[in-house]
């Protein structure tokens, strides 16, 4: 093997196309990564990682302004927006030069540049990497991971740019506080960035088409989140149809009709957050028994495209577009391809999380998609203000729920709102994943105090037993 | 049944009492509780929960002083002692009158008084209530639960005199933030104070006789909170030996010795925090066939006692002191009375959870106790200055770890320290309370980016797969 023969080649060095190299090499296969851009992909360094140290500002500043709530009081407080957003930036550079570093230990070697399947030789793939400078390289490999992800969907007339109009990327890198901000989609990005400049002083208005906000929650969770949000100030608007945007020098005027009525919003920025689109042009598609179904390669359950050796993952390959959706289907595929066993991924056991304030977590069906699906459902529920640690921390606002198969007592789905959620909701997917029942989430001890009791008693409450509510 | 006559009554309203209570009357069994101080027990009036609202305030504190981390300025920051502590007052006051509302709900009765065991009448029990002001009432009931938890144990020459010497109750509630103190234990009360002080402003100075701090927990895990305390400017002594103190009008002198040599601490409070003693007194044991064993009472699995009808449950039934233990104790006692078919408690899967800063949490095995078990192990460990929410959050340090059965993959223990894991724990108890081995836990997608994906990589390490480290 060459130097520029592998026994995998990854096109994409985000959280599928990485994980998926380094897989690979742990067990004992050649691979390289091909990367145009950043290692790390758009989720570490243009999405979940840099708006999470937003949003720890977010929560500080909200912090600071209600210290009285705890016995403290401070003068003068004030924050240096330049410096949030490098901290913010920081945290992304110093993690890209990880996954840099531990793809050097792993000695997979990294090509810059843009690979696309460029035909078949002796066998083996090829892959074309065009770099930016230089002259192209031609790669050769068995297999070949397409893990290229997806970028933000636009719409006409709500085209970002880069000044009035910021896609998630602007939004990021802000020079200033915008005063005024009109965030389109509420579902995690958008509320993220609504959560994250209402929380650091703008005032927001959040648009969206659906009834209501984070829409693929479930409808209790939306609608806690919701009066949360407006508790804060943010103006939220749901069944929304935006009208034409008219952009002056320095800010936009949108129109927004709900339920027949034209409410005029006049913001100094906008953003767009209106979904995802696969990166699938310029990879060598052309010509390919690969097929795409709306912007996404179409894959089976172990990651295979239509063409022999040719796998893709990860947001190339479709919803949900979730990092660790994409870095459980690279350890996935590259199991497959070293022969080992693997189980294919249900998307009833993967996670999604939104870090706004409150937090969001949940697993599984909601209610109404298991009622949808046929089942008979028992629910469960527990308020966080009946729980002594959320109490004490200050955080009573939340809710946790879960929906049970009423036959046989499987856990369905779990649903949560409120302080540290994301941290807790891996208790249900374990349980999820290992297709517990009700019997051994209700035997298992949870620790007190914590908030984590809460996922305890929402269990006992769908059978009637809640003891602290 | 008159008012007087119950099918169980409960000695002692804390978490294991009024647990019991509630359960009793969900499974349509007449009960009442008798309790002569607080409902919600020493837990939820002075142990657990305040101390929460006080660390949480000391987490403030520490925050408010390394704002520019984040990019945020204040001048005059500062803090009103009695606020705080009022504060953390009312969050137990708020929680005492929840449970009193709850048994209300629950037409459970509560009789304030001492109660204690008097003897049989007509195939009964009879309990003697004995209230603060009045007459001594007598109840009957066919089942009592034992429940009247535990106190500070006392050393000769450490006892607490509510002015220099505190026990944790003196702690909770102090006049003014001591300049000097020595904190007596690092168990988990100890080391809450400890770090609740420390980062309030005190100088602190930890004395534990064990060769380390938190002496239960993983080897690792203690030498990781040693070092974090030594850090924040916490005097860490172990394997160290008191000698007598010597008081004056405002300060104490605590001659210590380490390694042979003495060391003296002048200091403004000492707290002692040098373990628990159960209740055994003025309950009416005498006579009966109720064993004690080094003041906890002796029961079997079902929390049996050695008298027919009469249960013990929590701190009176001895280690591990934790209120969780007790409320699932008071579960498991009721149902088995109730004739549900129960499982025994297995202590390796109760967690426990140190709110000091960093918070630890753990369940089941140590490495060291697994070994000295019997258990040929593997263990896993990932840090988390890898894992990107928590650089994200500037909560870079902490350590995961976990042992299995190297020859059945089963979970025996989970040990960590760090933001949050005292809710992340949950995960792992679950997944010890059904018995999963790795095997199930690599199949989990935690969600991307939390703290908990540490959790996962702590398993995959634990078998050579660990992506990110």
């Amino acid at each position: 093997m060459s130097g520029t023969d592998f026994d995998i080649i990854v096109v994409g060095g985000g959280p599928g196309g990485y994980v998926a190299a380094l897989r690979a090499a742990q067990l004992g296969l050649s691979a390289a990564v091909v990367e145009a851009q950043h290692l790390g992909g758009i989720c570490l360094n243009w999405g979940c990682i840099p708006t999470k140290a937003l949003l720890r500002a977010s929560e500080i500043n909200h912090l600071l302004h209600d210290l009285g709530t705890y016995g403290f009081s401070a003068e003068k407080v004030s924050f240096d927006f330049s410096k949030i957003i490098a901290r913010s930036r920081a945290v992304s550079k110093q993690l890209s030069g990880g996954v840099a570093h531990l793809l050097k230990k792993a000695k997979v070697p990294v090509f810059d540049g843009y690979g696309k399947l460029d035909g078949v030789a002796g066998g083996k793939r090829k892959i074309l990497v065009t770099p930016a400078k230089g002259a192209p390289v031609t790669l050769t490999a068995k297999h070949v991971i397409l893990a290229t992800g997806a970028r933000a969907r636009t719409l006409p007339g709500l085209e970002p740019d880069g000044k009035l109009i910021w896609s998630y990327r602007e939004a990021l890198v802000p020079d200033e506080l915008p005063r005024r901000l009109l965030v389109i989609g509420s579902g995690a990005i958008g509320s993220e960035f609504a959560s994250f400049y209402r929380n650091m002083g703008s005032e927001v208005t959040l648009v969206e088409v659906a009834p209501r906000i984070l829409p693929v929650e479930d409808e209790e969770i939306s609608a806690l989140a919701r009066k949360a949000f407006e508790k804060q100030g943010i103006r939220v608007l749901t069944s929304a149809k935006l009208g034409t945007l008219r952009k002056s020098a320095s800010d936009v005027t949108v129109p927004v009709e709900v339920n027949g009525k034209t409410e005029e919003f006049t913001v100094d920025r906008v953003i767009s957050a209106v979904g995802i689109v696969g990166n699938v042009e310029n990879i060598g598609l052309e010509g390919t028994k690969i097929k795409t179904d709306r912007t996404h390669v179409v894959t089976d359950d172990l990651c295979r495209t239509g063409e022999p050796g040719v796998y893709a993952i990860g947001d190339l390959a479709g919803a949900p577009w979730l990092a660790h959706k994409a870095s459980h289907e690279a350890v996935l595929c590259v199991e497959a391809i070293a022969g080992k066993t693997v189980h294919p991924i249900d998307i009833t056991k993967i996670p999604g999380c939104t870090y706004c304030r409150p937090q969001v977590a949940s697993v599984g069906y909601t209610e109404t998609r298991a009622r949808e699906a046929g089942y008979k459902v028992r629910v469960g529920k527990f308020p966080l203000m009946a729980n002594g640690k959320a109490l004490a921390m200050g955080e009573p606002d939340g809710l946790v729920k879960t929906v049970f198969d009423a036959q046989t007592g499987e856990l369905l789905g779990a649903h949560m709102i409120g302080a540290e959620v994301t941290e807790m909701i891996q208790g249900y997917v374990i349980a999820r994943t290992a297709e517990l029942t009700e019997a051994e989430l209700a035997e298992t001890i949870f620790p007190h105090p914590t908030i984590s009791e809460s996922m305890h008693e929402a269990v006992l409450a769908a059978y009637d037993g809640a003891l602290h509510f």
